[in-house]
């Protein structure tokens, strides 16, 4: 089977990123494996750098520009945990980077993006003024566009979280990752596909925004539209990169309910003391949902980051 | 000086108790060291099994026992953290355990500790209560009566995070730990005064139930009166072991306001992507408020649990 990222080429990936983010944790916990009657490791990329996996990406990115195109600086469009991703990686080599947002993003999200010495551009809330903002600086400064999943550098950087989970963890029968974009899954598909074939990767999505399930068994990508959920991470289309690679390589799409969502992220909190976001929270929620599929199994979660907004959720 | 615990009993609490607890985490956030101008190392007893330090002392007192003393079985009286973590490490070897609580006790705590397979036993919420429903069950069945804290061979195996804490961590400048009843500060000051001589030990307590600060200041106990404070884990009085050692090893007492406490958790929660309960974030509150001791100094910090009562917390 042709794959367009090669063994090697993931293999040098991690080797370029390593020095750069954090070799997360793998973390177990006994109560949640008598939960789910299954064995559940927990890969935790909230516990990375910036708080989610995202900084891995934006590393490779960066990291495979040349010292010319470094040197005239990137440029992404995001409101979410790339944005202060890509500032974050840019910044740590000394490399300029815009980050257009919405004018209407949280200014919190603003902040930590400039915070980490991304210069933010505002635009209108909608994806033609995000594109052609960002546009605009491409053509202004000569800056590299870089996308927030849709683009094989950032693919082969977000693979090496699930490369490193399947170097600890032998014999998993199943891996599961959060839906967005789908530069995780994507990721974590290829990671498994060369270095654990045996390895069933699922994804697991929000019902609110299920594009990746309807595309999945539609055979088409189906754009998301007025997308509802508390999973602020998990709200975007598929790409054209991103999408044939699920086709190829994931074994199935399960998705679960708001409730699900949040019962699995505060029951994660309260057994682990770790901070997953709600994005994160539905890689648990799918596995408690179908004992009938993870009873008895090896099963890898990718939780994605940490970033909750805590003042949405706490008194 | 004479101390009560000498180097070789707290070297031999450690092998006796380490194939039962964990070995946690010691965790550094830059931004943290940023904002306290020095360098931390928090110790993450909140990653603990029973999610907080009093699993070290319980399982230290439990293993103390004869094998005609566990099979009689342990009682405590403890609503807090100490009521899990007796209960769990009893029925990890298999040794039968009473906890007596308040009748009013939050009906969480009541579940958790059976959960562990603790026997309930309530009493009235007073402290003659406690103490009488206790030795009714120490009569009854000639259970031992395990202290929360005031009993070496409890406050041994509390001492034993700061062990691991201070052979991780070379050249700690001060080590923060919480005071409550002072079975963890006075643990901690002892294994520094063995293994880290140069090291100051400071306590961190609430203003609104402040005992030990005065205690420490009027060369006696003063007994804890109407604790006001969300620290649940530090409403206790010191006891007649504890507060010697505090008074001989501890080089000051630092109180902190229930606001100071609480911005410290959620600062804590959000940067690392870590729960620590509000009787843990005095530490952390105690050394931001202080920069004119602490900054650029090494500083580590005992979090001593992460359970956290969510719902008190959550939306």
């Amino acid at each position: 089977m042709f794959l367009p990222v090669s063994k090697a080429q993931l293999s040098q990936t991690q080797q370029l990123i390593s020095p750069h983010i954090h070799k997360t944790p793998v973390v177990t916990s006994r109560m949640l494996n008598q939960l789910a009657q299954a064995d559940l490791f927990f890969k935790c990329e909230c516990l990375q750098r910036c708080g989610a996996f995202k900084i891995r990406g934006a590393t490779s990115a960066v990291l495979s520009l040349s010292l010319d195109e470094q040197a005239k600086g990137v440029v992404t469009h995001s409101s979410g945990n790339f944005a202060q991703a890509l500032a974050c990686a840019s910044t740590a080599l000394n490399i300029k980077s815009w980050i257009v947002m919405p004018k209407n993003a949280p200014s919190a999200k603003k902040m930590a993006t400039q915070g980490y010495g991304g210069e933010v551009v505002e635009c209108e809330p909608n994806l033609k003024s995000r594109e052609t903002t960002a546009l605009s600086i491409v053509e202004r400064y000569g800056a590299t566009f870089v996308h927030p999943y849709n683009q094989y550098t950032v693919i082969r950087g977000q693979a090496t979280s699930a490369m490193e989970l399947v170097a600890e963890v032998s014999k998993l029968d199943y891996v599961l990752a959060p839906v967005g974009g789908g530069g995780l899954i994507s990721g974590t598909a290829l990671a498994c596909a060369h270095f654990s074939p045996d390895t069933k990767v699922i994804g697991a999505e929000p019902l609110g925004a299920d594009d990746a399930f309807k595309s999945f068994h539609a055979g088409a990508i189906v754009p998301q539209t007025n997308p509802q959920t508390i999973a602020d991470g998990l709200r975007t289309s598929l790409g054209d990169l991103t999408y044939p690679l699920i086709k190829e390589l994931v074994s199935d799409i399960i998705t679960v309910t708001e409730q699900e969502i949040v019962e699995a992220m505060k029951l994660f909190w309260s057994r682990t003391k770790i901070i997953i976001e709600p994005s994160s929270a539905v890689t648990l929620a799918a596995v408690l949902k179908h004992p009938d599929v993870f009873a008895g199994k090896r099963v890898g979660l990718i939780l994605s980051g940490g970033n909750v907004d805590l003042e949405k959720f706490f008194i």
